[in-house]
């Protein structure tokens, strides 16, 4: 068992990482003083992979453990969803004493946290990511919330859960591409942070993909110990915070300009991360030599949808967008070399033409 | 002027107290690198009386000041509120830099609170309490939320605000009624912590009745000092706060009983401390004679709503109900002598009731 600790004074935190670690859920919990009263969030394709037996395990140890399931996709991750978990909370008597465990995804973890947060002015929060996406970008940060009508995360809170507990074994029924999805922000945390992950990355990418349990074990623990490193040092977003977002301002233009349709999150992460690293290389920040085991890396991840079709003009609107409603210069994260990254605000329009069909073409030449 | 400092490691923050001091708010903005962008969320007769002038003169020192106006009334203290807060947020384009300024009494105070902890996972917000019971009450503390239709302040938050600002000309408008509430908690203070508070108090109540300013900006610091001292040593409700309990035992039954009609929160506390004061002297924790004094302050605070035709039965099932949600059992906070508490969980039902019914045969007295 590989055991993450997040250090943020009173509000500090272990993120358990291990095979089988579920069945074990009982005693750590017993360990933790956590009180009686459960109740498990969850939607109802995972609460039928994990949660029916969670919940009969922790039942077995004397807890009382009552389920709550919501729907499934972020399209469900607002206030109404909220609203009925408090609803729920209420006529089930929990109290002060209970605890909130989201089982699931990053949306379950989003609104399970958010609930936690604001019932009773803060509950109990355990938090079991079952996606590889949720397990190394979720599970550091306390980021919580759902989305409004006219904009995505715009009602949230920070809240930091007691405890993460991680089990590997929940990835062997993810789908590919969710898994692929998540395998692009551990590519990401090497890049921005660490040149002895990634190399271990380059190597054993196989491994990954196959689900290995040891190799995921590793990856995992070295991701949230990254992520626990940049946050307890900056724990509201701000500065150095920032590094996370490598990859991110392309990313969300891509996002923007499908009209959040045709990539995943972490797809659409990863052509930012090409992007920003072929950036970095034509402005001269990076070697040609890294550039090009970067872009290796990224493509033997597994085959990216297509760009066809997305105009560049479309990709640099929705940047302008983006940049607006944030009354702020883009600031674009780029590397020096890998594991090192340095900020710029400088970058021109012709430049990040220039950048973006170069990203477009090598990506064509990937898919023939 | 008188500062009270709030301190809390990273999230302190000042309370300066002072006439007039909505006329200096621009100054002090400017001095607290407050952002151009401010929302003022207030209702419609307290945005009449102060906010109209407030906004033009932010607006004079180069502020831009928006109002969001809520409905009046603790009915309208919910989730519906909020999204209508945050949709004006979002359709104004607050960003994270925006400030929320909540001007206005505790329902205000609560509902913009929790709107600035939740939007965008947190903006910087500052308070402005008018009535002297948000002054007293509210200023520090930390604590946001709004109701459920199944029970009040379940959803919230603690939140603490960059700067509470309190005007003790606000004051002048303010209904007698409300003006005793914030009396009665003002009372409060000195009998669980501050001997001397208690005598002042003695010494000028005519003064507070008469809203002499000096003497507001005294007693109010003290108060808020007394809260700041209380809440910094526990800033999640544990164990030292409970103290600020003093009196909601039996306040919250008569609350309860009565349907939230016909006593405002602060008469309901007064009962509730005649009653703890009461029961002190029954049991022989405190002197009579300091008994008689407490009495006599809080009956010459103003006259309160009488208690005929409430039946000590319907208290004590009040109470039995509380405590059967809370799981737990009812802690009373007593008085040793005036300043110092103390702490019982084992009163018998039997010296609850002839303890109530001596606070009815009192009050009936008082009255007649």
């Amino acid at each position: 068992m590989t055991t993450v600790h997040v250090s943020l004074g009173k509000r500090s935190y272990d993120i358990p990482i291990a095979s089988g670690l579920l069945k074990r859920l009982p005693e750590i919990l017993g360990s933790q003083k956590v009180g009686s009263k459960i109740f498990l969030v969850s939607d109802t394709t995972v609460f039928e992979l994990f949660g029916k037996n969670l919940q009969q395990e922790l039942g077995a140890a004397g807890f009382q453990v009552k389920e709550i399931l919501i729907p499934e996709g972020e399209q469900h991750k607002n206030l109404e969803t909220v609203q009925n978990i408090y609803t729920y909370l209420i006529a089930q008597e929990a109290d002060r004493n209970s605890t909130l465990i989201a089982l699931g995804g990053g949306v379950t973890g989003d609104i399970g946290g958010f609930a936690a947060a604001t019932f009773l002015r803060g509950i109990s929060y355990i938090q079991i990511p079952t996606t590889l996406l949720a397990q190394v970008d979720s599970s550091v940060g306390g980021k919580t919330g759902v989305n409004h009508q006219l904009g995505k995360n715009l009602i949230g809170a920070f809240y930091q859960p007691t405890l993460v507990c991680i089990d590997t074994d929940t990835l062997a029924t993810l789908p590919r591409r969710e898994l692929q999805s998540g395998l692009y922000e551990i590519l990401k945390y090497g890049l921005i942070y660490d040149a002895d992950l990634w190399e271990y990355l380059e190597n054993h990418l196989e491994d990954i993909l196959d689900r290995v349990p040891g190799v995921m074990e590793h990856v995992i623990g070295r991701c949230c110990e990254i992520k626990a490193e940049v946050v307890s040092a900056d724990e509201t977003e701000t500065h150095l915070r920032r590094i996370l977002n490598f990859g991110h301002t392309f990313g969300h233009a891509l996002e923007a300009a499908t009209r959040y349709q045709g990539f995943t999150h972490g797809e659409a992460i990863a052509y930012g991360m090409l992007a920003a690293t072929r950036l970095s290389s034509l402005r001269g920040d990076i070697d040609a030599e890294s550039c090009r085991r970067i872009e290796a890396v990224i493509h033997r991840a597994g085959p990216l949808p297509p760009l066809d079709g997305i105009a560049t003009d479309e990709i640099l609107e929705a940047m302008k967008r983006d940049k607006k409603r944030h009354h702020d210069r883009v600031v674009f994260v780029l590397l020096k070399k890998i594991g090192k990254t340095t900020m710029r605000d400088d970058i021109s329009e012709e430049l990040l033409v220039q950048t973006w069909e170069r990203v477009k073409s090598e990506s064509a030449a990937q898919l023939s």
